[in-house]
């Protein structure tokens, strides 16, 4: 994909990116759309269309084999609709919501952070005019889409222009009362009204439903599909034959019932996530497979750079980043590597791609260092992945809230000795004395504390007797005949722990569309038809056959070619429509189709087709049987088209045809 | 799979099939478990652990080969969260609904049709005992679950006995206020407390929710797929070239709020669905593959043989069924075919599946004609699978409610040529006559129906004028120079149509559950561990890697037999624990592996390796490179176990391993 990758840079200089164009494609040939569009749309809503679906699943395929399979993971499969009362315990009840403002006389909403730096954005902007630069499109398109008025070019002071960068790097940061404080100092109003503004209210993400008929128990749609991982953890780990390190993933659904979703696939309220959590004894967060990565390159922007306001990039070994504590241990930064190359796998430009890492205030509630995998896109950088060390959170919440222990008990190879106090009773002189009494005060005694014991033991060698209160509320004397306090050797055999989560989660609708903005450019004689260089494994229809001619001679090797590619399982289509050549080829390049084949009356006389490659449109001919061999070993990537063209010919009727 | 089947009953016979092994099973090895048990757990929910995830992924790819590939279909991912509007629309909100009784004393809650069902039966069985038949295992776990009071031996009337044979076959046909008749006539009362029931109270199953901060926006979740398939029928339309038919197809979450889930899988609140809408020209239901499948033979219950309070079996043709309008038509017979290939493929065991057609009252709102593929478990027989005819219901309701068409426009080869009036006005006396009215006037009788401009030719005709009342309010009389009323020829050249839908819809939940049971049986030998005969295809791990023991000196061979299967797609697992080789074989025997690989000091030697086949324990041997190539075939159903015993040698050592 790297080539094809700098071929789309080149091109994209050829001509400026315009998202509209994009987005025109999409929808046009239903890879998404806006969702109950009939009904006048919902914000924040999509559905994804055959060639989009099918692209969302080849790319949760290779989720699925990168992941669950390379790395063993053990896959569940849990519950959208979750009670109240295990949100609660996560801390999502009280703490994952956003800040929103009114406008305070036509009642509209926003959410606080976004629109202060909409604001902020476009000040800088009309700055930059006012200094004589210029916008381009994008940029353009982006005011306009946020409903932002122009801004007549206004220069800003150097200093203020130095205070907002600084803002922008840190509004993340921000609280609610924070924002309402910028909202005030810098005269921010209702973008479209210029109203003054509400001061910021909390509003929970979460979408509240009811559980049965009675309405009495309160449910929500999960935010993240963590919580069914965490709180099958006892029998994940049973699974597991009780051995730690392990990791569950789970593909599925999630709810944020976003303020006001905007920026297409980017910020919408349903979306499907696939999560790792990947427990491991908070002792030793070596990983095994450490060293196998250990020299791959990460571009990383660290907490440390962000604080100053600033945004520049560390390219650094993970050895090194781990060494340096700059990532805070191995599995952290194993699974940032293999977070990587997944996102490469599947053709995200490595030139637009980041690990962003949370600063402190910004965390979620339950992290306790977090890195995002930020990719570039005409939106900026976005948050496509998150890697979180979510500590022992989770586990530890709900083994409190439940008193069921979600705990690992390791054996201990040689055991650990330690002295204790110990309350022992001269049982022929204590029963009789203290009869029907006598078992409630040895029962309180066995649970005393260390110190409580040590105290009653040197009162009684001092004075020869103590006081001691027990669970019936009442208070005995107890005598040095009766009772000894005395020191013995113990030794534990198990250790019990909580264990430490890391947390790869991936928004598979982001990556789904930035992927789709990587691999878009047009031709420079086409420029009104967009090309999607998607790599093989992950576009949605593999091959396209083109019969010369609608015609039935045509049918019976159509049928041949399209029955044995369906056999090993390599999607295609037939085009037998009665536009030209090209113009098919060139409705494909559309869908991102990377290999057609050309059936033409060659093919009848001698058993030969032409097989073109979507990026570069050249044409190789040769056998029925040769052509699919080489197909097939370039989809499932046994090779690339360099050696495709090695063993194939090269077709040179390609003007007539193309 | 028949074979294996076959074989499961046969041993049910010596071991008879009892409920509480297979779901102790099931649960204890994580195919799934109760949702939220740490938390008390919530009725209705729960979580797929990692056989049972695998399980249920292999399921679903079988089903996407079957349909979306064999059968060209556009697959979709719409949202779970929809808008009330458009469940207002397609009649859920109104009708999508149960009826439920209260517990007077206590308020518990009971839904009315499964109540008065459960104690119909445990009457019938009392009264069965009362005869003398003894009930088995099943039935007694079944009342216990159901906590029903144990009946003492009442026998009934023989005109009882019928009455109630007849209302159980017919109970799915009662309204409302018909069960709340049947509640009174029949005495039945609140089954733990003998308390009375209130009258049936009709409640929807949707789960209600709130979009977007203002609460103004009232969503359900989805109670079925289907609503994403009809919203988005235009883009399909597009995406097929404007051409039927067509079929799409979605794999995802739906959910119901049932009244009191029980059961087990078979009735919960959240389940994952594969729903097919197959979109056709209401004048010809014939389908192009209807010759494939014609002669295959389907066990029915017909609405007619219901009706009469009976439960026989017709064994017929597909063909014959359809054409004896026994079924309606032939994409209806075509789809059954398909489903019931389905069932049989994944190894739902043919005597235990029948096909029931909804009887008139029954059928949802939507539909014209229903069949369901029922599925015999210790539950009953259960709906796992649904097919409907929708007619062009959904897209006529939508239509109208939303001003979009969603219909089909059919260019006609030979137009069709028919008569109109239309109104002839001489525009030289009109204008000037009627000044500012003659366009009001003129715009009216354009738009005035056939009889009306017939009934006003008439006038004009014999009296020489007609009195018009006109969309201003005003009445004008036009007389016969201005206005002339003559019949004219046109051609209609398309024909526009609203598609007709066939809908099958799977219940991905059920029909696992069923297919656990049908391959759930015991050893003679070991009739406390349990095998389950999944095919291959299905079944979550195909291949056990046992060493001999634990020893570094089969690290290697196991690495390599590994890494090899899993290059060629094929999930394996290896156990070098400390339990013997007959006892991990049982281990996996209970997880469905149907296969298990030895390492042993011969393969060291020798690089040969034995291969034994779960359902008969029976080894092969043969050098590891032959045995992996007989495995793959094996697992992709390439060759039977017959085949690979004629291409492997036996192994004669069984008895020392296992």
């Amino acid at each position: 994909m790297t080539t094809q990758s700098k071929q789309h840079i080149i091109k994209k200089d050829a001509h400026p990116f315009d998202r509209t164009q994009i987005e025109g494609l999409l929808i046009k040939r239903f890879f998404y759309a806006p969702a109950f569009e009939n009904y006048g749309g919902v914000a924040g809503f999509y559905d994804y269309g055959p060639p989009g679906s099918a692209l969302q699943s080849n790319i949760l395929n290779e989720w699925r084999r990168h992941f669950i399979i390379e790395e063993d993971m053990l896959e569940l499969d849990t519950t959208c609709i979750t009670p109240a009362e295990v949100l609660k315990t996560s801390g999502h009840v009280d703490k994952f919501s956003d800040w929103m403002v009114r406008d305070t006389v036509t009642g509209d909403i926003f959410r606080a952070d976004h629109l202060i730096e909409a604001v902020i954005k476009s000040r800088l902007d009309s700055d930059l005019q006012a200094r004589g630069s210029k916008l381009d499109v994008t940029e353009q398109t982006l005011n306009k889409k946020k409903k932002l008025k122009s801004l007549a070019p206004v220069k800003l002071t150097d200093e203020i222009v130095q205070k907002y960068h600084s803002l922008l790097a840190q509004l993340d940061n921000f609280t609610g009362p924070e924002l309402g404080h910028l909202i005030e100092s810098e005269q921010i109003t209702s973008p479209e009204t210029g109203n003054k503004l509400s001061t910021p209210i909390e509003f929970n993400l979460m979408f509240e439903s009811q559980i049965g008929p009675t309405g009495q128990l309160k449910g929500y749609l999960r935010p993240e599909t963590a919580q069914g991982h965490f709180l099958n953890f006892n029998r994940l780990l049973d699974f597991n034959n009780g051995k730690l390190p392990f990791a569950s993933a789970q593909i599925g659904r999630s709810f944020r019932n976003e303020i006001s979703p905007k920026q297409g696939l980017l910020r919408v309220r349903e979306f499907t996530m696939a999560e790792v959590e990947h427990f491991l004894d908070p002792k030793s967060k070596d990983h095994e497979k450490f060293s196998s990565i250990a020299n791959t390159k990460l571009k990383l922007l660290t907490k440390g750079i962000q604080s100053n306001g600033q945004s520049e990039i560390l390219e650094i070994q993970v050895g090194k980043a781990v060494e340096q504590k700059i990532i805070d241990n191995q599995t952290l930064g194993y699974f940032l590597v293999r977070i990587y190359e997944f996102l490469i796998k599947i053709g995200i430009d490595d030139s637009r791609l980041r690990f962003r890492q949370h600063m402190d205030n910004e965390m979620a509630h339950y992290a306790t260092d977090c890195w995002d995998a930020e990719i570039l896109s005409s939106y900026g950088w976005i948050e496509c992945v998150g890697c979180a060390d979510r500590s022992a959170y989770d586990l530890t919440v709900h083994s409190i809230r439940t008193g069921t222990k979600l705990v690992v008990r390791e054996p201990l190879k040689e055991g650990i000795e330690f002295e204790k106090n110990v309350p022992v009773f001269d049982k022929k002189l204590f029963g009789p004395r203290f009869k029907k009494d006598a078992k409630p005060i040895e029962e309180s005694m066995m649970e005393m504390d260390q110190e409580r014991l040590e105290c009653i033991g040197n009162e009684l060698s001092s004075t020869g007797s103590s006081k001691v209160k027990v669970s019936n509320g009442k208070e005995y004397e107890l005598t040095s005949d009766v009772l000894k306090i005395e020191k013995r050797t113990f030794k534990e055999t198990t250790r019990e722990f909580t264990p430490n989560v890391i947390e790869p989660s991936f928004g598979i609708g982001r990556i789904l569309y930035s992927l789709l903005e990587h691999t878009f450019w047009t031709r420079e004689e086409d420029i009104n038809r967009g090309v999607l260089s998607l790599p093989p494994s992950i576009s949605p229809i593999k091959v396209l056959i083109v019969p010369l001619s609608g015609t039935e001679v045509f049918r019976p090797i159509i049928k041949i070619i399209s029955d044995k590619l369906r056999k090993v399982g390599l999607a295609n289509r037939v085009d037998d429509s009665n536009a030209s050549i090209g113009k098919r080829y060139a409705r494909n390049d559309e869908l991102g189709t990377p290999f057609g084949i050309t059936v033409d009356f060659g093919s009848v006389k001698n058993q030969t087709v032409t097989l073109r490659e979507r990026d570069s449109t050249k044409q190789l001919i040769g056998s029925i049987d040769e052509v699919l061999k080489v197909l097939e070993d370039l989809c499932f990537c046994k090779i690339q088209w360099e050696e495709a063209c090695e063993r194939l010919k090269e077709y040179s009727g390609t003007q007539d045809l193309d």
